[in-house]
C-alpha cells in the first residue's frame, strides 16, 4: 500500500470491498487503521461489515452507503461551499448516498435533495435557489438520466454526473443513462462511470477542498 | 404496388426516395399520380426532386421535409386536436419538419415549437397550456434526447418520441437518444427509429384521425 | 410523492415494486392508499404482495401482470373502443398481461388475442376483423418481434409495439425484438422498452382516453 | 489460386471484385478464363468490369448483380426443383439479383418474386403456392427482416435468409434485420452474412444440386 | 396449436420447454400427444422431464440432447444421404446431440464426428472421406467458430454452422463464433442462432428429405 | 435564444457551428454580436468562419481549436490558479485547443503541456511540479487513454478528461478512450464526450472560476 | 485426444475443466496421466479438485491459479531469462498466478510483481530494473488497463497484456481494459483474450522457451 | 520527442503519419532524420511520401506497406530466426506488408506466404515445414480470421494474430476478425488490433531480437 499517497490527497485510504472476501477486508482495513486516523472500505456487503466489526470493534457500516468507517468522520471545514447530492427516484438513493458519505469524509457539508426526477419538473424547479448555493452538484440518475442535463442547465454550478444501473431491458445496466449523461445538452456536466458514487463525491469534494484551500491564502 | 392498401388507410401512397435513383422515383410518382389525387417521396434529395419536377409539372418540394408532394395538401378537418411537434434544437428542424409535413399531408393542424431543449427548461414551461391543448406531441431530440421525458412529464397527453442523429462522439448517431427516449421515467412515451420523422408524423395522425373518426359518430 | 401529477393524468398512482424491499413496497402503497381511491404497484414479485396483504388487506395480486392493486377497478368508459393485446406466444403472455391490466385500470375494454405468432400466420389472419375494431393495439413479441409489423400492415389502427426478452442466443435479452420493431417496414407502429407492458397499456389508455373525451365534447 | 478446388465443386471460380483495383480483377480474371469454361467476378463495380472488358472482349456485365462473367451461364439441369429468391422491397433487388444470378451460373432455374413485404401481407399470400413448389427459397430483406419469419411459417421448404444493409437508423447497417432472421420463430430458417447474395445463390444450388445428383444415380 | 402445420410439414408438434414450468410442458405435451404419433419437447429440463413422466409414462428423455420425446422415433428412410453432425470440442456436445436427435426425429440417419476442433486439424481431416458423403453438414462450434470455415473448405457439401456459447470473456456468449461464421470465407456456409441445434438439425432433415423425395420420384 | 442563461452564466453565448451552413453561423452570429460584447462559435470550419468574416469584420478565427470568436477574449482574472491542459500525442491538439481557448474565453490561465503520453513516462513526471499547481487538470488522449489514470495518480489536482477519436480499428472512434477514461483507477477523474474540448473547457473554467469567487469574498 | 500435439510442444496435456462436471475432470485426467507424466486441468473450482484428488490421490491444487496438477512442476531450464508477471491491482492476483504457474509448468522461472497499478507510478517505477531483465512480460490488469501502456512504454521488453473482468459498470465484464490494451500507444504490446491468464504464461513461456533453444545451440 | 526512447530500444523512430497533413508529416521526418541514421513513418499516404520526398531526396516509399523509410534498411542478423507473415487472402497483403517491412527495419529476415486462407486448407498444410522453422509467425486475415487457429494448431511456434478489415456487412470493419482471434481455440496465440501491421511486425521483431540477443552472451 502506498500511504503516502492517501496523506499526500487528504482523504482516507480507500480499499474496495467488492470482489474481495471478507476476511481480506477486515485484514486491509485492520493493518491501515493501525497507521491512520480514519480508513474506509467501499462497495462492501454486511458480510464484509461482519468481519471487519469482529475484528476491529469501533468500525461503522453506512448502510445504504455501503462503505465501512474506522475512525471519525470529520466535521466539516467552514466557509466551504456544501455539496448538494440529487437523486432522480429512490431506487437511485444508495449511490447518492455513497457519493454523500464520501464528500462528508472528505470534510464537505452535503445537502441531499432525494428523488425530484424530470418526470415531475415542478419538484426539482422548487430546489433552484438551495442548488445555486451549492459548490458542486452530483446528479445520481438511472433510466435515461435526463435529471443531469435539467440541473445542468438550471443552475450555473457545476454538475458531476453519476449514471446507474437503475432499470431494465433498454437501460442496459445504465448504459443509457450514462450516454445520456456524456452528450448533455447542458454544458458544465461531466460524467463518471455507471453506479460509481464514490468517484463522484471524491472529484466534488477535490474541487469543495481546492475552493476552501484558495479562501485561507 | 398496392394501391388498395394506401386507400384503405387515408394516406397518400408514399415512397421512400432514400436509395433509389432520381429517375426511379420520378417514374414511380408518376405512375402513382396517375391513379392518386395525392402522392408523396420522403427523404428525397433535391436531385430527386429535379427529376420528378422534370417529369411531373406540378411536383412541389417541401423542402426541409425532404418530401416531394404530388397534388394538393388537404385542409385540416375541423374539430380534431391538433397535433404538436416539438424540437430540442435548430439542427432537429429537418426531422421535425418530416413529421409536421406528413401530419398536415393527412389532415391534421399541426403546432410548431421548435428550440426548447431542457438547457434552458423555462422557455419550454412557457409552452405548457399550448402543449396541454394537444391531441398528441411529436417530441424531436438528439443528443441525450431529455425532451421526452420533460414533456411527458410536463402534459397529459400522449408523447411520440424521435430520437435523431443529431451530436457527435458517444451520441452514436442517434444511438444514446434512443435509449434514452426507451427508457423513459414519464409514462406515456413511446418511440419510433432515429431520424424517422415521417413515421411520427403518421403515427401522430393515425391517432388524431381516430379521434375526430369518434367525433363524427 | 407527487400526488397531484397523479389525479391529473386520471390514471391510478403507480409504484414500481423492482428493486425495492417488500417492505418498502407495502409502506408506499399504504401510504398512498390512505389518500387515494386505487393505488398500483408494477413488476411486484410474490413476496412484494404478501408484504402489502399483510399491511393492506384489501390488496389485490394479478399474479401474471405482476401487478399489486389497491381498490376497484374501474368499469371501462362506454363508447370507447376497445384496446387490443396481442401475443406472438404464450411465453410473452405476463408482458400482455401488464398492458391488458394496466389499460383496464384506466377504465379501457381490453381483447386479449394470444399466440398469434407469424409462423403460422393464418391464426392472425383469422382475427383480423377483430382487430380491425379495435382503437390501439398493443403488440407483444419476443425473438425477432415480425408480430408487429405483420400486424400494422394488416389493418389501420395504431400500433403499440413491446419488444420481450423471450428468445436465447442473438435474441440479446430483447434487443433483436426491439430492433426489428423500430425498424418495422409497416407504418403507424411506435415501440416501447423491453417486457415494458406498463408503457404500453399506459399509453394505449391515454389515446383511448382521450378518444373517448372528445366524444363527450 | 487453388483450380482443383473449383472444379471439384462444379461452380465457376470466382473472384472478390471489392477490395482490389480494376487493373487486379481485370488481370485475374483473364488469368483464370485462361484455363476454365466459366469464371465470375462479385461485388463488382462498372469500373472494374470496364477494365475486364478491356482486357477480355467477351466479358458481361450483370449490372444490377453486380457480377462479371466471362463464359457462358450453363442452362439449367432438367428435374431439379427451381430456386425462389423472394424480396421484401425493392432496394432489396440488387442483393436478391446477385442470389439469382449466382444461382443461374450453378445451373438452377431461379424465379424471383419481388416486393412481397410483410406490410401488404396479401401480396406474399398470392405467391404461397409458386412458394411450395420451390426446392430452397432465398428470401432476402432489410429494416427488421420480418419476411423470413412469414415464408419460414408458409411453406414447408429451407429458406436461406439474406438480411440487407437497406434501412437506417437502429437498422444499424442490417444488424437489425441479421438479428431478427437469425431469432425466427419458423424453423426451416437459415441465416448468411449481411447483403451475401452470393453466398445465399451458392448455398441454395448446392442443396439444389446435391438433389438432382441424387436422381441421377 | 396449429396441428395442421405440424402435419403438413413431416415433423413433430415441438414444444419449447424453456421459459415454461414443468406443469405447463407436461400439460401441453398430453394434450399435443392425444392427437398425434410423435411429439417433443426441447430446452427440457430434468424438472421438465419428471413433470411430463408422472403424466405421460411412455414419455422419454435425450438427457444430453434436452429432448423429451413422446411416441417412437421413427427408423431412417433408406436412400437419404446421412446427416453428419460434427463438433469442435467436447463442451459442444449437448448443442450437438440436440441437432442430431432433431433429425433423427425427422427420420434422418445421423453420423457424429465429435471433437475435431482446428487446434489439431489433422483429426479432422481423417474424416474428410465419411463427411463427403454426407448430405448435409451440421458443425457445431464455439469460442472462434474457425470449424465450419475449415470443412466448408474441404469438402463440397453445404453446411449449417451452429456458434455455442462455448467460450468467455470476449466470446461474448457466443457472439464471436456467430460472427465468425456468417463472415466465414468459405463458400456454402449457413448459419442459424447461437446454441440453436434444434434448428440445425431441423433445416438439415428438411434438405435430407427433399432430396429423398426427389429420389422416390 | 435565452440570452439571458448566457447572462447569467459569466460565458459567451456559443453556438454549435456544426450541422449549420455558414450562412446560418454567420447569422446567428451577427444577431448576437449585436446584443453582446463576446460570443462564439464552436467545431466551426474555414468555411462558417469565411461567411461569418463577411458579415463580421472583426470575427476572428482559433483555427485549431475551430472556434470562430466575435469580441475581445478577457484577460484571465488574478488568483485564479490556472487550468492546465494536458495531451497524450500531437494529434490530440485540435481537440486540447478547443478546451483550451474555451477556458481562456472565461477568463482563466491556461497552460498547455503537449505531448507527454503514458509510453514516455518521463517526459510527464518531468511536468509534476507544473500540473501540481493548477486547479484543475484536463487530459486529452486518444487511442487507449491511459494518460488520465496516470495524470490523475500522479498530482492532487481534480482532473477533466476527453476522450478523442484518434486511433483505429478496435480504438472505435474514441469508444476505447472513453471506456478506459471511465473506468480510471486512479480517484478525481471525470469524463465528457468523445472530442468534446469545449465542454471540457468549460467545466474546467466554472471549477475555476468559483474558485476566485471564493476568494473576493 | 490428440496426445501426439501435447508431446510435441513440451507442455503438459492441458484440460479446460469449466463447463464440465467434476466427473468428467477427474476422468480425463486420470486416464492422461495414465499416459503423460505431467497433466493439469485449468479454470478448475474446489469441485472439481474434489472429484480429481478421489481418484488420482497424488493430484495437488494450485487455489489462486485454479490448476489441478498431476505429476511434478519441472524445473526452470538454467540460462532462460525469467517471465516477470505484473498486476495493476489485489483482484487481478487471481488471472495473473495461472499465468504464472502456467509458465512455470513449462520450465520457465517467473518472477511475480503485484499491484503496481497507475494510480501509483512510483511503485511501478521501483521496479523497473527488474523488469527489464524479463524476458517477457505479462501485465495483468482490469478496469481501463493502462499498466499495459505504462509497462510498455517503460522497459525494452515483449509484453504479453492480459485484460481481467475486475470493474464494474462500463467496465462491461473486461471490455473496457481489453480495448485498452488492444490501443495501446505503446509498442511491443500484445493481447489475449479477458482473463486468459493461462493462454498469456502458455505464450510467455514458447517465447522464453525459444530463447533458450536458441542459446543451445 | 524522446530520442532516448528510441535509441534504447533498437528501432527507427516513428511518426504516425495518418492524421497528419503531409507537411507535418513532411517536417517532422526531416527534424528527425538529422538525428538518426534510420527513420520511418506509417500509415503513410502518397500524398505523405510526395511531401517528404520535396523535402528529403533519399526518402523512399513502401508502397504497399504504406511506410516512408529515411535511411537504408539494416541486413538481417545472422543466426536469428526468419519472421514467417502469412495472409488469409490478397485483400489481406497491405497490412501483411506493413508487418513484414517493420520486421524487416528491425534487422529480422521475414518470409512471406501469401494467400493460405482456411477454406483451402491444402495450400497451408504445404507450408507448414517452412512455419516451424520461424521464429515467429505472423498471421494476417479479416473476415472470420480462423487461419490464426489453424496455424496456431499446426507448428509450435508463437503466433501474432493481425485482424484486418477485409470484409462486409457483419465483419463489422475487423470486429468478426478480432473476436475470433481473441478467443482462439489454440494456445500460443495472441493479437494486436485491426489492421496493425505495424504492431504485429514491430513485436515479431523484439522477440526475435531477444533470441538472438542471447544467443550472442
Amino acid at each position: 500500500m502506498d500511504h503516502h499517497r492517501a496523506l499526500r490527497r487528504g482523504f482516507p485510504e480507500t480499499v474496495l470491498a467488492e470482489g474481495k472476501t471478507p476476511e481480506q477486508v477486515a485484514r486491509i482495513l485492520g493493518s491501515l487503521a493501525a497507521q491512520s486516523e480514519l480508513v474506509i472500505a467501499t462497495r462492501a456487503s454486511a458480510e464484509h461489515f461482519a468481519a471487519a466489526r469482529a475484528d476491529i470493534p469501533d468500525a461503522e457500516y453506512h448502510e445504504q452507503a455501503r462503505i465501512i468507517r474506522v475512525g471519525p468522520t470529520p466535521g466539516p471545514v467552514a466557509d466551504r461551499p456544501p455539496v448538494a447530492v440529487v437523486t432522480a427516484g429512490t431506487s437511485d438513493i444508495p449511490v447518492a448516498e455513497e457519493a454523500a458519505v464520501t464528500a462528508e469524509l472528505a470534510a464537505c457539508s452535503v445537502e441531499r435533495v432525494w428523488d425530484v426526477g424530470v418526470a415531475g419538473i415542478h419538484r426539482l424547479l422548487e430546489h433552484r435557489e438551495q442548488l445555486t448555493r451549492a459548490g458542486v452538484i452530483v446528479v445520481v440518475a438511472g433510466m435515461e438520466g435526463a435529471l443531469a442535463s435539467v440541473v445542468g442547465g438550471l443552475v450555473d454550478v457545476p454538475v458531476v454526473a453519476v449514471p446507474t444501473s437503475v432499470g431494465y431491458g433498454a437501460a442496459f445496466e445504465g448504459l443509457a443513462a450514462l450516454l445520456g449523461m456524456l452528450n448533455s445538452c447542458a454544458s458544465g456536466v461531466v460524467v463518471v462511470n455507471i453506479d460509481n458514487g464514490f468517484g463522484a463525491g471524491r472529484f466534488a469534494a477535490m474541487v469543495c477542498r481546492r475552493t476552501a484551500h484558495e479562501d485561507e491564502q
